[in-house]
C-alpha cells in the first residue's frame, strides 16, 4: 500500500459516498454558488457569535453528507476533520453535537486533504465501514484572530486572500457509487524563509510544489496521468510563483491541467486580492463543484492537493518564518 | 481490524523501538526523573521564547527516540504529533526541523495516543515501515496563553493542575522489538456542561469513562485483562470522579489496576495541586516510566486512556462548556 516513501495507494479505492457543501453570503455570490448544497445569506447564522457559526457550518455540511448518503448519525464511526480557529473549537464543537468519534487535525488549509488521506486510509484498511472527514473557515472569525477584525476595516496588500466562509464533507466507505480515492501523499513542512501573512500564496507554493512532485516521482506517473490537478488556496500570486517552480525543475506539468480552488470560488469583481483560502476553500470546491463536474464526465482523474500556511499569529509577532504544508489525493470517476 | 464500532485492533501487532523523553526542571525535580532520557534545568532551554524552547522539547524527544532505535532522519517516513499551543506551531517548526512527512493533529492533552492510535493502523496497514509519533507541553507557554503569565503570579484553586514541560515520542515498526500496540479506541466528545478551568480532571473524567467503558465492550474483556489502566491527566479530583462513575456504572475497575500519569510525575510537596497535565503529561509517563517498568515485567498489559480538555481560552471567554474527549491504546509486552 505504500508507494515510494510518502504515497499510499488505496488498492480497495474507498468511495466518496456523499459530499455536503456550505457556503456564507460571498459565497452566494460567488462563481460556484449552484455546486453548495446550502447557502447562508447571514454571516453570523443567527448565532452570538462568529465561532457559534463557524461550528455550524462544519455542523451542516457532515448532516447534508449524512442525508444525502442516506446514513443515520450513529452509522457515523469516526469523523476526521479540523479549523483555523485556536485548539479547532469549531470543529470540536461540531463533533460533539455529531455525536461520533472524532479524530481532531490540525493541518492549517491542508486539513481538507489531510483529513480525506487518513479518512480513506483508515477505510481501505477495512477500519470503519462509514466515516466522515472535512474542514471549515469563517471568514470574519479567522480576520478577527489572524489580522485585524473586520469591523477595523483596514487595508491590505493585493497579495493578500480572502478567507472563505463555509465547511465541506464527505462520506467515505468501501461500498457504494461515487468518486473513488485511490492515493495519497503526505506533505514535508516547507519553509522559504518568507514572513508576510500578507502572501500566503508565495509562502505555500514551494510546498506544493514538493508534493506534487513528490506523489508523480512515487507513483511513478507523468504529469498526463492527472486531467486535472488542483491546489487549494495558492491564490494568483502563488499560482505564478508555482507554474514557475516547475518550469525550473522540468516538471512537465501543463497551465490548462493545474488550476487553483482560490482562483475558481468567487467571481471577477468580489474584491478577493489574489484570490480565496481557507480550509473551506479546496472542502467545498472540491467535495462540491469539481465533484460534479467528475460525475458530470469532464474528467476521469484528479490530483487535489491542499496547500497550509503553518503560523499563528503569535509566531509571526515573534518574528518567525511561515512553514507551510501540502497534502495531495488522487480521485478517480469512471473508466 | 474493527472491534466494536470504534476499536481496531491492530493484528500486526506494531512495534514501538524505541521512546524520547525530555523533561523540564520541574520533572528533573519530580518523582520519575530517572525515566527521562534528557532533562533540563532551564525552562528556556537556551532559546529566546518559551514558544522556541516548547518547539526544542519536540524536536529532542524525536531525535533521542531516532538515536535509540538506530534510525537516520530519512528513514523516518511520517511523524504524527501536536500540542497545545495555537496552531500548533511548536510541533509544525519541530518538523520543518525533523524533515518527515508530518501529520498535524489536535486532541489537546488526548494527542499522544491519537497519534499513536493512527500511527499504529498505519503501521499495521503496511502503510508505514517507520514513523514517530509524540507530544508535547510547555508550562510557561501554556500558561500564557489559557490563563495568565506565570510573572503575574496568579493564585490558583486546589482543583487545578500543573502543566508537564516536556515532550515523549515513539518509533513505532512493524519489526524489532519492544512493546507492541494490539487496540485502540477513539474517543467521542463528552461535555457534562461544566464550565471552569480550572478543573479541567473533573471535566474530562466522563469522557475518560466513557471511552474505557467503550474499549472494554468492543474488545469484549473484564477489566483485569489489563494489569494496569492508566489516564492521562486527570490529577486527584478527575481521578476520584472516575471511580465514583465506574462504581456507578457497575464497572469492575479495581483501585489497585486503576491509575493517573497526572499524580504520578512529581513528588509530594511539588506545588501542582490536583497533579499534572498537558500533552506531555501522558506522553512522558507512558513512554518513559510506564514502558520501563513493562520491560522490566512488572506488567503485561496496560491500556492508556490519554484524556483532553478541548477548550480555547476564547470560548472559556463566550461562555462555553467545556468539551472532552479520551482515546486508549493497548500496550502488550512479554508473555
Amino acid at each position: 500500500m505504500l508507494a515510494g516513501h510518502r504515497t499510499w495507494v488505496f488498492d480497495q479505492k474507498p468511495v466518496i459516498m456523499a459530499t455536503g457543501t456550505v457556503g456564507g453570503p460571498f459565497e452566494a455570490d460567488g462563481m460556484l454558488a449552484d455546486d453548495f448544497d446550502l447557502l447562508h445569506s447571514d454571516l453570523w447564522l443567527e448565532q452570538e457569535s462568529y465561532e457559534k457559526a463557524h461550528k455550524v457550518l462544519f455542523e451542516e455540511a457532515c448532516l447534508k453528507a449524512m442525508e444525502k448518503g442516506g446514513l443515520r448519525k450513529e452509522q457515523v464511526q469516526f469523523i476526521l476533520g479540523g479549523d483555523l480557529i485556536n485548539q479547532i473549537t469549531p470543529t470540536s464543537f461540531a463533533c460533539h453535537t455529531l455525536g461520533a468519534p472524532y479524530i481532531g487535525l490540525f493541518g492549517a488549509c491542508s486539513t481538507s486533504m489531510e483529513g480525506l488521506a487518513l479518512g480513506a486510509l483508515i477505510v481501505n484498511s477495512k477500519s470503519a465501514k462509514y466515516l466522515l472527514t472535512g474542514a471549515s473557515s469563517h471568514n470574519a472569525a479567522v480576520e478577527k484572530q489572524f489580522r485585524y477584525p473586520t469591523e477595523y476595516g483596514g487595508q491590505k496588500p493585493p497579495t493578500a486572500q480572502w478567507t472563505v466562509t463555509g465547511a465541506g464533507a464527505a462520506l467515505l466507505s468501501d461500498e457504494g457509487e461515487g468518486p473513488r480515492v485511490t492515493s495519497a501523499t503526505i506533505g514535508r513542512v516547507v519553509d522559504m524563509g518568507l514572513t508576510d501573512p500578507f502572501n500566503m500564496g508565495g509562502a505555500m507554493a514551494p510546498a506544493a510544489v514538493d508534493t506534487i512532485e513528490a506523489h508523480l516521482t512515487d507513483r511513478n506517473v507523468d504529469p498526463s496521468y492527472y486531467d486535472l490537478i488542483v491546489t487549494g488556496d495558492l491564490g494568483k500570486i502563488g499560482h505564478e510563483v508555482s507554474l514557475d517552480l516547475f518550469k525550473k525543475h522540468g516538471t512537465a506539468i501543463q497551465e490548462e491541467q493545474y488550476k487553483d480552488c482560490g482562483m475558481m470560488i468567487y467571481r471577477e469583481g468580489q474584491p478577493v486580492l489574489s484570490g480565496a483560502s481557507g480550509p473551506a476553500c479546496s472542502a467545498t470546491v472540491v467535495y462540491g463543484h469539481l465533484l460534479n463536474r467528475m460525475k458530470k464526465g469532464e474528467f476521469k482523474r484528479i490530483l487535489v492537493v491542499a496547500t497550509g500556511a503553518l503560523l499563528s499569529p503569535l509566531s509571526f509577532q515573534q518574528g518567525e518564518t511561515i512553514p507551510c504544508i501540502a497534502h495531495a489525493v488522487s480521485i478517480e470517476f469512471g473508466e
